[in-house]
C-alpha cells in the first residue's frame, strides 16, 4: 500500500505502524510534489491523539499498513504553491484532521466541509490522486493550502499542536451551543473525561465563566482538576450516590470518553432538554438506555472535529487568551512508550511529539 | 398493596394483573371520592398501549402490583368538583398518562407539566394522597381535572382513545420540531415501526405535506403503509443495501420500536444536523455506535408523553382534520388474546377495550 502515485516524489522521514501490534517504526516514504494549491511544511511539533492508537491497532478494522499517524500538527511553511494567497514561506501554521474534501457540496461551500461526505482525513485517507494519506508523525508535510490554519505568534508551537484536534473538537459543538461568545450567561457544564480534549474542554468553558464539573473515573484527577484548571466541581462517575445528587443540574456535558460506556448515568446529570455531545469514538457501540433520554427530553449529539474556518477562529481565541494544552513533549524514539502510556491515560494530558528535535528532551 | 386511604371510598370494577405472569383477571377496587379539582369520568373506550404489556410482565422491574393498566382513556364526565370550571356533567373527555405533578415547578408553571420530576402516571404511579393509581382498564376514573382534555364531537370515542398517549408521543415530539404548523416547510420524515404509534406519524406527517418513509422490519406492512396512509416510500430496515442507498436523505426520524436495536443504520438515514426522536422505551439499551452520530452531526432526542395543552392541541387539531387512529375493537373478556397478539404485533393499529360494552363486539 506504499505511495506509488508517479508525482509522489519527494522522499520524507516518518515514523509508522505497520501491523495491528501497533508497534511504530521509523519509515521512508514519498510525498506528492508541491500542487498550485498546496503548502509544503517543515513539521516541528505533533501530538499524539487517542485515535491514533485506534488507527495503530486497527480496533476500527479500517487500517491501511503502514499507517503514520498523527493530525495535530504544527511547523513552518518552507513552500506555496502558486494558487496560495494567504501563507507565506516562514508562517506558523498547523494543520488537523482534515486532508481533503470535495469543495462543491453544501457543506464545503458553507464552511462546513467538516461534514462533507467526500471528507478524507490527515492519515489512513485517500487523497484526490489515489495516493494514502500519511500524517504528522514525519519530518514534512504537503497540505492543501485550504486545510491549513495560521498559528497566532503569541502561542508556543508544541502547546499548540493539540489544539488541532483535541482543542477544535471541544471547541466546535461548544460554540454550536453558544456557549464560547463574548457575555454568554454563565452554564452548567459538565466535562466527562479529563485527558486531552477533556482538559481544553475546562479551559474553554472557564475561559467563557460558565460553573465546570468534571466527571471522572479518577479521584486522583481532582485535586488537579479543581487547582489547575479551575474546575467547580467533581464527580466520580462510578460513584452512584454522588451520581444521584446532581441529577437535573447540568445544561450541557462534553463526553470525551472513547471507551465504551453507559450514557444513562451521565444523561440523568442533564436538566430537561440539556445536550451531551459525543466527540469520543468507542470503537463498541454505547449504551443508550431510554428513559433518561425520553423522561428528561434529554439530547445526544455528535461533533466531528471542525471547520478550518472555526479551527482559525479557536486558534484566534487561544491566542488572545493564551489557552494552550498542557502537554509532556516526548522524542521520536518514545513514540511507542509514550502510545503505551495514552491507552492507559497516563499523560498529563497530551503527548506532543518534538519531531524537528528542537526540545530539550 | 390494594388501596386503603380512607376517602377511597368508591368501588370499581376493572382488570388487573397480579403478577409477571401479566394474565388480566376482572378486579374490584376503591376509588377517591370526586375532590374538588377532579371530575369523576364513566370511562366508554381504553387503547392497549405497549407500555401495558411492560407493566403487567414487569419488564421494568418497577410494577406495583396488582396493575391495572391503560392511559388512552374516553369516557363522558359524570361529576364535577367545586374548583372546577373547564367542564361539565357530560362532556366528552379524554385521560393520558399524567395523573398529577407538583405544579409549582418550572415545568409545571410553563405547561410542560410532563417533564415535571414529581410527575405521576395514570397507573402505576403514587398519587399524592399516597394511593396507588390505576388505569383505565376500569369502569370509571377520578381524575384532577388538570389532566383531563375535550375530546371533539366529531371524533369517535373509540378511535380517539389511542390519540391519548400514541397520537400525543408522536404529535409533541413533531410539533416541537415545527413540522406540525400550517405552511411548515416540506420535509422528508422517516417513521420507525408502524405500529400504534408509528400509523399516527404518518398520518400527523401527511396531513402537513411531508414526505414519509416508513422504516419496518415487516415487508408485509409495505402495501397498506403506501395505499392506505399514504406513505411516499418504504424501507426494511434489515436490507443493508436498501438502507445505504438512503444515506443522508432524511431531515427528522420519529423512532417508535420499543425493542433493543442498534440506532446506527436509522442515523445514517439521517442528513447532516437531522434528528432522530426516540419515544418507544425498550426495556434493555439502546445500541448507539458513535460513528454515525459524530461523522453526521447528528442529533438523538427523547420525548415523553406531551403536555395538556400540548394534547388539548392535538385533539383539536384531530377534530378539524379528522386524524383518528385505525383501531381493532376489543371486548372486556379478550384483553389477554389481545395483549398476546399486541406483544406479536398483530394488530393494525392498536387495540380498543370497548370499556362500557357499547360497541357490537
Amino acid at each position: 500500500m506504499a505511495q506509488t502515485t508517479p508525482n509522489h516524489t519527494q522522499t520524507v522521514s516518518g515514523w509508522a505502524a505497520h501491523d495491528a501490534s501497533g508497534e511504530i517504526t521509523p519509515y521512508v516514504f514519498k510525498r506528492r510534489e508541491n500542487g498550485i494549491n498546496d503548502v509544503t511544511i517543515e513539521i516541528l511539533y505533533c501530538g499524539m491523539c487517542h485515535t491514533d492508537i485506534h488507527h495503530v491497532k486497527n480496533d476500527w478494522g479500517i487500517t491501511m499498513y503502514p499507517v503514520v499517524p498523527g493530525h495535530e500538527i504544527t511547523g513552518i511553511i518552507t513552500k506555496v504553491g502558486s494558487n496560495v494567497r494567504k501563507f507565506k514561506i516562514g508562517d506558523k501554521v498547523g494543520v488537523g484532521c482534515l486532508a481533503a474534501t470535495c469543495l462543491e457540496c453544501e457543506f464545503c461551500k458553507d464552511s462546513q466541509e467538516n461534514y462533507c461526505d467526500q471528507v478524507q482525513l490527515t492519515y489512513n485517507g485517500i487523497f484526490w490522486d489515489g495516493s494514502i494519506t500519511y500524517g504528522g508523525y514525519s519530518k514534512m508535510l504537503v497540505a492543501d493550502h485550504r486545510y491549513v490554519v495560521h498559528v497566532p505568534d503569541s502561542l508556543p508551537m508544541d502547546a499548540a499542536a493539540p489544539l488541532l484536534c483535541a482543542g477544535i473538537t471541544v471547541y466546535a459543538p461548544m460554540k454550536d451551543q453558544n456557549l464560547l461568545e463574548a457575555g454568554a450567561a454563565a452554564k452548567y457544564i459538565g466535562v466527562v473525561g479529563l485527558g486531552g480534549l477533556g482538559h481544553v474542554a475546562v479551559k474553554f468553558a472557564k475561559a467563557f465563566g460558565h460553573h465546570v464539573t468534571v466527571i471522572s473515573t479518577s479521584p486522583s484527577k481532582e485535586k488537579e482538576a479543581r487547582e489547575r484548571l479551575g474546575a467547580d466541581d467533581f464527580l466520580i462517575s462510578t460513584d452512584i450516590e454522588q451520581m444521584k445528587a446532581k441529577k437535573r443540574t447540568l445544561d450541557f456535558i462534553v463526553n470525551t470518553v472513547s471507551a465504551k460506556h453507559s450514557l444513562g448515568p451521565l444523561l440523568e446529570l442533564l436538566k430537561v432538554n440539556g445536550t451531551l455531545v459525543i466527540v469520543g469514538a468507542p470503537d463498541k457501540p454505547l449504551d443508550l438506555p431510554s428513559f433518561p433520554i425520553i423522561f428528561g427530553k434529554r439530547v445526544v449529539k455528535g461533533s466531528m472535529t471542525g471547520s478550518i474556518k472555526e479551527t482559525q477562529e479557536m486558534m484566534d481565541l487561544c491566542g488572545q487568551r493564551n489557552i494552550t494544552c498542557d502537554i509532556e513533549v516526548v522524542q521520536t524514539d518514545q513514540i511507542n512508550e509514550a502510545l503505551d502510556r495514552l491507552a492507559k491515560n497516563d499523560v498529563k494530558y497530551r503527548f506532543v511529539i518534538d519531531i524537528a528535535g528542537k526540545s530539550s528532551s
